[in-house]
């Protein structure tokens, strides 16, 4: 009997593959690893998040053996409630990741029957068929594993997102061992994170902040405010040991801080003494030079502490002119426009501001060429699937084990939905689903799809000129003039003119024509009469009412 | 009697201050330097590019003396027919800056009465009162000077955009000195570019470019397009230099390149022989490997030669399977996430994408730290004025000054619109004129203020719904039911039972409350109801028609 086919399958559409949901399948058992969302592009409008297409596991629903969460960030956890919604099927994750979901299931209250399993590095589970390994990795968040999938065609090793630090602030480095003993076993295939594939060298250390934050620590003579993700337990790790030695009292400001913070100082995570951290309102009330503040905004969101510091909109408390501000984070790919705002209106608030390059206060939570070229050699895979990039990434991280002497054969360069598969030790690069990403616009999932994106991009960048015009239905004569609303356009006051003129247009056409399929006429003649006039494009939309 | 003040004025509102447009003005004397433009913002929808507020300047047009264009990049000429519709001065430039404002002013009719004077480095021009000295410096375009401006209040030294290259293309690094020089005369003020202010070291040379193209024109075993921007001469000279080395042709494509090119060949700033030209058609029926093309769309401009290429929708010729691209550019601010995009399309279409940080194919025009300290160091000012950068750039460029031993009270780090005055030697930051940017639509200059941007995102948000009711006149009763129109909002087909349900609301509304002011009910009403149905905020209008 012939062996049953092994198939991999990233899910999604656009942007990173394989990053936010993947599946593994094997006969009648599914594995899905990872379950986040998408950020949308600027010129996606009015999307709030985006979520992977997962229609192809939803007549397979009672084959999903399980659901792996590699570790607590948003693009691998955030579509969980909608995965549960469709899906159920046990979760496993480390102590610190199931705190992240727990919290974030919280909200909105936590749906029934969730099997949440804690796992810890250097755990093994079956589930199904796969025999799961997980090891623990390096990367921007504590707690976060890789994992060593034994399937029947083979083990399978997916690096997560990770980079080898040396010296990591929890002293707790990746597991090199473990991945050169996978090595020694035989891996059929490495599925690894690309994300820096075409930067050169290896990814500094977490410990260089440190010396950083001493500078700032030394310089500043206000306030300290340190910004970064929320789930960055690391960082608020390295924030409380520096404001110890500077004497400093810290005070986590916005919710999300909050809570993850009191999540992660109860699984022990992270380790400040009581005294060190105090509620915002005593901290504003402290001596200036006394007090760090940790907070959210480094992407310059409008809606974070920093954005609305920024336009002087911050409800609890204003900026201060010898404010010292740390943006101790990178710019997500498409915000840097927002965050050179955010950081100039800084500025002009008369506070001073640090971000990198004008000083290391973050380092990249991923592997460079040299770490994605010393995963390859510890491993020693048969088989490389690069994941975790975008398709430029994936094509360099090809490259790279190509200069380590992988043939180009042994390497699946793939999109979300292609299908990869193995049988016998060999790989084949399969169909591709159909389907891609799925828009979340409000408590609609779904329901906004290209028809109304591109409704909004017109509207967006010209508006609309609406025309209204009554007909008597007897004598099929107009009734009064024509009507127009007008919005996004032209400033109306400014163009008077324009709407007369637009409205002489369409009585001479009405009186030229009568009815027939008068108000596409009017339609077509009003946009060529706008586009000729503004050199602008506003939709154009004429309809009529019988009256009488 | 007392001395006059000299002030100096950026003009324009946000991003990068005195970089589009600044006024010298001494009594009745007023010297225009640059008049660019700035691209449009990700939220600025529908904004093809902004030009300075020069209101300041326009009860004062006949105390303007002359125009200097430093370079001819877009962000220092693109605004130059505004300026010329409502200001007559005679204008300064170089001769190949001369050659692409004539460019440019030719197209859309030359206006009448230009003066066009051309200077050449090291030229000195009584401009009114003002004795200004053209000196050369290096920068991304061959023939940029920077400027040394005697007045009546002292010498002030203009950078432009400059960087300090020993191996330029064209051989000819900036002057040092003329540099040295003005230091030894005594400079009251030095105005310098701060755009790398955060970037630490020297920026590269030129000259590191050859190499990689070489490797590039080693291995591409196909065509070659190399894309970068059209007034890039240098790289044109680059690419020819490299593409006789190899054995291929070179072709131009775009009306930008095909112009710029030809002019500047005319003038001599590019030495390509003949022979090594071919018209479009012809490259495109040579054997590929014998082929370069050069082509614009290095910022994944949907409209560019690359981005149509990008999703097969290029008119003249398609992407190969063995095309090499190369962007030898660097990103504008903003256009990250489309450039990322495109490439991602190219590698999709089966081509191989070269771009930096893969490969040295660009390297920055500007100056980086330790160049800016020798600026400094050689023309040892008495005054720093940070321009060329944003806010957050200035600072920094002021911190270095500051490192180098200037006092601080005597660097203005101002925004655009701030009056910095000088009298009797001394420095003061003066008043900050009202006024800000003009955003330029279709043919619209200024029509377009924060009340339509305001519309248009509302629109690009969450797009509208438009309620129409007919009433008749004389009973006041609702004729028929309430029309309903939504663009931008919901999938209109999938949305049947919620523009039901709100139809349902109206008439209810209608039938309860009679006329009176209905329409405003209406829309509260179905604002509050559409955001409890979906979480979205659609604009609702609603308009009544009396009939009969």
């Amino acid at each position: 009997m012939a062996s049953k086919k092994l198939k991999l399958i990233p899910l999604g559409g656009l942007g990173e593959i394989g990053k936010n949901m993947m599946a593994v399948e094997y006969g009648d058992n599914i594995l899905i690893i990872d379950t986040g969302v998408m950020f949308p592009e600027n010129d996606m409008l009015g999307i709030d998040y985006i979520i992977p297409d997962f229609e192809y596991l939803l007549d397979k629903k009672d084959k999903v053996r399980g659901i792996i969460i590699t570790h607590g960030h948003e693009d691998h956890t955030g579509a969980i409630r909608h995965v549960l919604d469709e899906i159920n099927a046990p979760i496993y994750a480390t102590r610190l990741t199931r705190g992240l979901l727990e919290v974030k299931l919280k909200r909105g209250g936590k749906p029934k029957n969730v099997t949440l399993n804690t796992v810890r590095a250097g755990d093994e589970v079956q589930v199904g068929p796969f025999g799961v390994e997980f090891f623990h990795v390096c990367h921007s968040i504590p707690d976060a594993v890789g994992l060593g999938i034994t399937t029947p065609a083979g083990l399978i090793v997916h690096s997560g997102d990770y980079k080898f630090d040396h010296t990591p602030v929890d002293g707790w480095p990746t597991d090199f061992g473990k991945l050169a003993e996978f090595g020694t076993r035989g891996v059929l295939a490495l599925l690894a994170d690309s994300t820096n594939a075409d930067e050169p060298g290896w990814t500094p250390s977490e410990a260089v902040i440190d010396p950083a934050f001493d500078k700032v620590f030394q310089q500043a003579e206000g306030r300290i405010l340190i910004a970064s993700f929320a789930s960055l337990i690391s960082r608020m790790q390295q924030v409380a040991n520096t404001a110890a030695r500077y004497g400093r009292v810290m005070s986590f400001v916005g919710a999300s801080m909050i809570e993850n913070a009191k999540m992660a100082r109860k699984l022990g995570y992270l380790n400040v003494p009581d005294e060190l951290i105090v509620p915002l309102d005593h901290a504003l009330n402290m001596k200036a030079s006394k007090v760090v503040l940790m907070c959210t905004g480094t992407q310059g969101e409008p809606s974070s502490i920093l954005g609305r510091l920024s336009i002087g909109k911050n409800r609890r408390f204003g900026l201060h002119s010898k404010d010292t501000i740390v943006l101790s984070s990178h710019p997500i790919p498409g915000n840097e426009e927002m965050i050179s705002r955010t950081i100039n209106r800084l500025y002009q608030g008369g506070a001073d501001v640090i971000y990198d390059p004008i000083a290391p206060v973050h380092v990249s939570g991923h592997a460079k060429q040299e770490e994605m070229k010393l995963l390859i050699q510890l491993v020693r895979p048969e088989h490389l699937i690069p994941i975790h990039g975008e398709l430029r990434h994936l094509k360099q991280h090809a490259a790279l084990a190509g200069e380590l002497g992988l043939p180009q054969e042994n390497i699946a360069v793939i999109e979300n939905g292609t299908i990869v598969e193995f049988q016998n030790g060999k790989m084949k690069v399969g169909d591709r689903i159909p389907g891609g990403y799925v828009f979340v616009d409000g408590s609609g999932v779904g329901d906004v799809g290209p028809d109304v994106m591109r409704e909004r991009e017109a509207l967006g960048r010209d508006g609309f000129v609406l025309v209204h015009i009554a007909f008597d239905c007897k004598s099929g004569k107009m009734q009064g003039r024509p009507q127009l609303i007008t919005k996004g356009f032209v400033f109306v006051q400014d163009a008077e003119e324009l709407m007369t003129e637009a409205r002489n247009h369409i009585e001479k056409l009405i009186s030229e024509d009568k009815r027939g399929d008068i108000e596409s006429k009017i339609q077509k003649h009003l946009e060529n009469f706008f586009y000729t006039a503004t050199k602008r494009r506003p939709m154009v939309f004429v309809f009529t009412s019988d009256v009488n």
